[in-house]
């Protein structure tokens, strides 16, 4: 088990340049509170900023209250794996833009993937996997016909942008 | 892109009968303030419950402050990257015990599984690669002798068990 | 309004020999993650791990479920006022015993005070309201005669300790 | 100790009519992550958002960088005194505008007033007093001159307003 290898194989950070022009992004400044002894932004607090991130996008950019979605349509948007890559720390202090893309679309299911730039660069990547639910039933149900249009042409708008 | 297959594949959830007899674990009971309007945890509480569980399971388990290597040490023990696998929702009240595996030891970095269980069930699953960095520079050094040993006698015995 | 006395006054901190003998209480072990880059546990977890405390007292102490007043009942308990004095930092790993007095019971509210020691001396102390409300309204409702019951009868507990 | 008399006097909301024109204020809607089964924000992340809006404040209009003070100044911003009297619940979407006033400068602690106003009215109130440390000894120093006559800058431009 001991090994000299990486425990891990780990994507490339981007830059900016690497992302399409006038891709939507969420900006986050990392608070004291937010932040560890060590000085750095609390590995948790990374997941909740990339859920704002989602809301803020569904609410703003797709043009879907995220809020009426959980609350009167009573759909759930859990996950079935959430994952992070940690490129460079962030401290207090520091913004990061949250850039989203959307990774795949399936039928009761779809991934986004999350890069939050530090000017220039990657700081961290995060891959949400969501199961459309019904909060009555906490079972799986197809994707609601206005949020898979809102995502597909999400998707196709950013492959569009060069 | 859109398509009728699972957007990711998962990892089928353990029994506790398939767990090691007499592993250590860190129990959880989920509060109120953890969970989210949809009346369950909300996913970045996870990974902060999981933080919980590494810490005490270094001081309960380990033998090693967690606090003294952070601190008067500057040891970093931050993460390279960190996912989860959701297999069952947990809501307020419910108790969840972790347990922590071991699954490689390298230079200058090493991996856990954290399982935990609902019941006789496993709700969910972290992994987290820590990679030991001098809080000094940032950098990467080897993982200190005294961590290292305790992390392969841990493995060693977790691997006895039956 | 520039002035050398100061901003306000403050309650002496207790010794743990000034609180009732055998007086229930609820152990916080203070992790990395609630924590600031100043090293000291950042205040609104305060008053996060007070609530622990309120939950952990009415499952374990009080015998009434928590979860099921909120859930099942539609009982809010949700608070009028909140506050806390600080009389001593406390850092990671550091570990509070929270100790509960019943200050006030009315009609619809009632008021907590929560002790927290480290070791033989007050680290803070703080002051809940709960205002109880019916959840379909949000509009107060009597304390629910179980509850004014456990209230009254810890109260009265408390004030025969020596 | 029972009584029907209300457990605490309590303030009368404001009205945004109430507050002086054009007094700096910061947004923020309220997250899912940030509300609690009831659907309403969970009482600790209100102190949090209150320290996020001082951060803010510091940086975007006293002009000075809170992160600047609190790392390589070394100086300390911890509470001696934190609390809020809640007007009206908050939901996942809703948001506040954080007004901040000056309340009392001493010579080594100051206090401020939060008013958290969801449109016309005001939601809740915090009140936080602060005490100037040396993060190296944590012992109280006089508050340090830019920061003093920046606190006395707002509060006279505060009162001027109408």
């Amino acid at each position: 088990m001991t090994t000299d290898t990486p425990a891990v194989s780990r994507p490339t950070p981007l830059t900016r340049a690497e992302l399409p022009k006038d891709l939507w992004s969420h900006p986050i400044i990392f608070r004291h509170g937010q932040c560890d002894p060590a000085g750095i932004v609390y590995t948790p607090k990374f997941f909740d900023v990339f859920n704002q991130a989602i809301e803020a996008w569904f609410c703003e950019r797709l043009g879907l209250n995220y809020y009426d979605l959980l609350g009167p349509r009573r759909l759930g948007l859990g996950y079935a794996q959430a994952s992070a890559v940690f490129f460079a720390p962030c401290r207090m202090g520091d913004q990061v833009d949250i850039f989203i893309r959307v990774a795949k679309i399936g039928t009761s299911s779809y991934s986004l993937t999350l890069h939050a730039m530090k000017g220039e660069n990657e700081a961290l990547r995060g891959e949400y996997t969501t199961v459309t639910t019904s909060l009555e039933t906490l079972r799986p149900i197809p994707i609601p016909a206005d949020i898979k249009d809102a995502l597909t042409t999400y998707y196709e708008h950013s492959n569009s942008l060069t």
